[in-house]
């Protein structure tokens, strides 16, 4: 049955779509959505962060807000364990992200480009709010003894997230040995180690 | 001093985008900070809702985000009095906007373009999120007795916020009677009522 | 037979934008045309003004004009009854306006934004030409004893308008008392008045 | 002293352009006028087309249109003189264009890119619209005894306009001979002729 | 079997794309590919020049690039002849280029618009560039004794390409006799010899 | 003198740019040039690869092409050392990028985002292309005998590079030890030793 409505309600988007042109610097009709929302959302509950890195990322997708079609915006949460919670770094391929931290105590950073790589560093606390730049790469870590809750807002519908350690090492199939030793100036062993811990297992 | 570094950072900043250009779909380097942000920007910290509307809301400036600069994003925090604290009927003209409840329960609705005129509505609660379509007419409504908190992104830089009975009836200087009398099918007297009370004195 | 004409345009269309993307900054093929156009666009004949506000609105739209299709740009003709006639008024939430005077005499005006709302303003004859800044509040009001017809180029293939009094006190369904009675500072019988004349009818 | 008034309003442009982004998918103020328009447009006053292809093209610029700047429209009259007033084949760089007849009777047409080069052909009379995609080469020719009046809205605040015939044999410098005999399968001294009506005369 | 992947790929990039909008300054997903590249683009093989002008443009397409949906940006060989081998004036109307000289010694030449129709001119050796802004007519001959050969790249995934000549005179149906004589200044049988050289005769 | 010019230069760029909107969807002159470009590119040349990674990236900017400014694109030359010159994974934040190889054998390959991290990867040859969708890690491997060389072009005038162990490890100053011991899972000693190689020096 609800299938059903999405197909109705797909093809309308379809429609409406199908004569959008990318050359309109706005969205084509006031929103398009496909089923209505009714689940909640949940940003206001914690996160399990009992990972190996101590981090849980919440991204609302198209399913939890209505009307986020075509509108260029989304929404995350973000739990940190204490004592070191990290969020790895990581890039969005896609979009700017503004963060807001609501409980506890951040170190947050990003890495400008080549050729000066220079690290911008800030310790936040509740209330405190840092922008991260188009694709640039960037991490959050827990630096108090509490959980740590932040809110980050990024300029896409779907801005993607690479974190770095797990598509270099991590990739399926594995990169090629020789560029990892080289890129990182490890030995074959210590790549081999990396990819097993990533779960790229390099024959 | 602070004055000083102001311009230097300045002239970078011109220097940067007087070789940018509309065509180009993305930002033309990492980012153009004019000064570095040392105070907090605070949006843990209530606001005074004691206001006729019984709300209050902080939107985040170039002063207090650094990085903010041609990165088309921006974060407000929006407080609400318990009992009806509302934030008016209003537009972005120039942002789609996704709102996040922290705290309490909210009312939330837009109104969709002509001839349908549909109102989206939904009640919110902690955690709950709802997306507001680039340039429709929306509002938010305290329904409980308890304060209530959100978080909002806005797609832009500088989203810009017509409060839509402050445009109307208290533009400066004000809108001619014929016109709203006509449009709103009010009498002189109702118009002229309204007028000063939104500040806007018609001779 | 129209129809069949038009499923094989629309599969067309459909395959050309499926690999479109937002990221493009231009259209994505010469032209994408559904259907060829024979109907004359008519929009030198004069239009019916005999109504509440004494105006009447043709917006060209994609049966009417060949080759709209992705284009990012429409037309409107606009007439308005002697001594009175107004255009309401209104946003358009996707969309940069020009409007040029043909016949008559116009006041027009605009607001900006918050917090200064100011009205910009001026009288307008014919072969004068005024702009509407993107998603701003605006209106057109005949200052004369003759009929008054204008054109209006607008930045988007499908602008969306939103008349401010029908979508705040027309809506569907309408908007809960207590936000209008507080963001207008009017008493519930006033709210419900123009609930009424409006067509949203409050229970 | 109206000179002092210019620089003191493009130093407030600057400022705000500096700050811009081309990421921004929307201007980043209402909008950003130089100085304020006196002047009236006068695009009802017909213009002289006694010249040699009988048309005369009016095109409103930025001195003109208070509030013109950063708002990616633009807007033209064009007349034409009585039996085969033309405006040439040209191509706009940087705009799509809707043509509004409002009087005479017009043949316009553009040609679609290779390897079809189709030409999309209509005859307009008062109150028909026509649409030219971005970048394609079109033209209009008044097709009866009468004057004929167009306007045309651009997509772009500054659409720019490249005259065929005038670009390829009147361009300064020349371009070389070699070029055009072999581009346009003409003997030399035909080009030559050519370039001496269109005012690049090659050594 | 071929045609079953492409269908299901198809019906994914209908999907991710159908949720897209002009409005979201990136692409939506990663990429989105129909079928898997596996025949070789093979632009390091030199193509046939033996045709009128003494040129050859080989443009890539979608069939030969994976990856090249939704990502804004081609690539092109270009064989010139020796002596005077031409790529006749065109345009790009969605695209700026850069080209790269491989081989050989290119004179290439943009011409800028109206008023001024500047020829900026340079003579490229290998490894040397040369930018064509959007839109304008732009060439490259062959000034040397031996074969030449360039790269271009360009800011669209379907830049199109409309020779002028070709357009102008061999257009089909062919453009009206007074359009041409009057834009070109030419006789009606000068006029009808080019349309018969480019493949539009008019009756 | 040559500065003298430029600054003359630079003014009316500015003046260009000043005008300027991030909204208007192309750029807002033909082309807008600081100083004219009188020396060659020389992308015909081959680098040097005597260095750890064996590659050599040559990136043409605004003092090299006449007309680069505004117009959202770039070229780049690579140079890859026989058996085993690397391009080391990198990502540009602001573009998307075509390679065409032309000498020699390359492995090239990009991963995905999360949660595939999928590599996709292919070898190539002379006269071979890859496409590198925006903001994705990517890599070239020479895996023949030979020298290679590679020509990318670039979707922005300004795309960034971030070579990602020298972001990661070499940043400046350098990132906190727990967030690389974690994020890579690696003992202290392992990242204070990959620090000290690209030049990142934890204390």
């Amino acid at each position: 049955m609800k299938g059903e409505h999405f197909l109705v309600a797909f093809a309308f988007c379809i429609l409406a779509s199908s004569f959008a042109s990318a050359y309109d610097p706005s969205p084509l009709q006031d929103f398009c959505v496909a089923i209505n929302d009714t689940k909640s959302a949940g940003l206001n509950i914690p996160r399990n962060t009992g990972n190996q890195v101590g981090s849980n990322v919440t991204l609302l997708n198209v399913d939890q807000i209505a009307g986020l079609n075509t509108l260029g915006i989304s929404l995350a949460r973000i739990d940190y364990a204490p004592n070191g919670g990290l969020n790895p770094p990581h890039v969005h391929p896609r979009a700017t992200e503004i963060l807001l931290v609501l409980e506890g105590t951040l170190s947050v950073g990003f890495v400008t480009s080549n050729p000066d790589n220079r690290l911008i560093e800030k310790v936040l606390n509740p209330g405190d709010v840092f922008v991260i730049p188009l694709g640039l790469i960037h991490f959050q870590l827990n630096v108090a003894k509490t959980n740590a809750v932040a809110v980050a807002a990024l300029s896409s519908q779907n801005p993607g997230v690479i974190t770095i350690a797990n598509a270099v090492f991590g990739s399926n199939p594995p990169i090629n040995l020789d560029v990892l030793t080289k890129a990182f100036q490890l030995g074959k062993n210590e790549v081999k180690n990396l990819q097993k811990q990533f779960g790229g297992n390099n024959k």
